[in-house]
């Protein structure tokens, strides 16, 4: 999203009055576009947001998925700390989170379901996140763990599977994330 | 607390109705006095509520500081998630915190103060939680490694120790959780 981009919407632009804001706006209008488009998404969203409370209070919402990487984003507000950058507490949610959320779409993609839990998860707290907004992105899942997964989910009934999840922007990593899951088919 | 308690209360418990209930209550009371007769935990549940909001949502509360042990109480009710257990996520959080109060105490104690930051967390979830309100609470600090904090951050101005944090009941552990916390002295 360019300067040209900014300019052909020089109406909005000025009603916000605060480009940056404007930006962060329609930045996660354009995202939640994307998730509300697809069915899949828009399910995952609701589990989210009625069955998970917490994380409606601390603002998750399914971004994208795009070549089998989840993005979920937050915002800092209701996650701040004492520093005002986002609570570590709240980071490491959002990657469990989106973990989670990978292992349901991959399910969902075999038309198959099961209750996802995750079993163990560590966490690299790389540098503080200020942001008004940030977005967690798994890391694609190679095709080796995936064909395992699903093959041990099938002869055996429960499965298991790592997901790295990663909070970066074009200086590096805030935060890595792997968090591994467990699924008993049902 | 037997049921002796009960039964010299037993209006109480009428007015109650739900003996389940009633202990849940009192049991916050008399963990919530603790807290607030040491002005350090009352300053510590001030800081969460006031400047980390998300930690209010979640209802993350100081319970007490016994031998050097920080507790804090969490309920379920905001922290479940579709199983009706509580959010692994939630239980993170509530980890983190009571590791992050475990050295703020630690340095309040010796009359210092720092900036403290998490820079890498394990957690083990080994079996859901379905109580109405459980509580996390920290290991002993090894005496080595507390001598060994305050050596380096007297030397150097910044240090570093591990906390371990369990959510446990009388069936063994929920949760198992270790943090890594930096402190830059201020």
């Amino acid at each position: 999203m360019g300067a040209g981009f900014l300019e052909s919407n020089s109406g909005l632009d000025r009603a916000c009055g605060d480009p940056g804001q404007f930006f962060r706006t329609h930045f996660k209008f354009l995202l939640t576009c994307r998730s509300m488009d697809n069915p899949q998404l828009a399910q995952l969203q609701q589990t989210l947001e009625h069955q998970m409370p917490i994380t409606k209070a601390m603002g998750i919402e399914v971004a994208s998925y795009i070549d089998g990487r989840l993005a979920m984003q937050m915002p800092l507000e209701p996650n701040r700390n004492h520093q005002v950058s986002a609570f570590a507490g709240s980071l490491n949610a959002l990657c469990t989170i989106v973990g989670w959320g990978t292992v349901y779409l991959l399910l969902q993609q075999e038309l198959l379901s099961g209750n996802i839990v995750i079993r163990r998860g560590k966490i690299r707290y790389w540098r503080p996140v200020y942001t008004p907004e940030f977005i967690a992105t798994a890391l694609p899942l190679p095709a080796q763990d995936v064909g395992y997964f699903f093959e041990l989910l099938q002869s055996k009934g429960n499965s298991k599977i790592d997901v790295s999840v990663d909070i970066s922007d074009d200086k590096g990593p805030y935060v890595h994330f792997k968090g591994s899951y467990v699924v008993q088919a049902s």
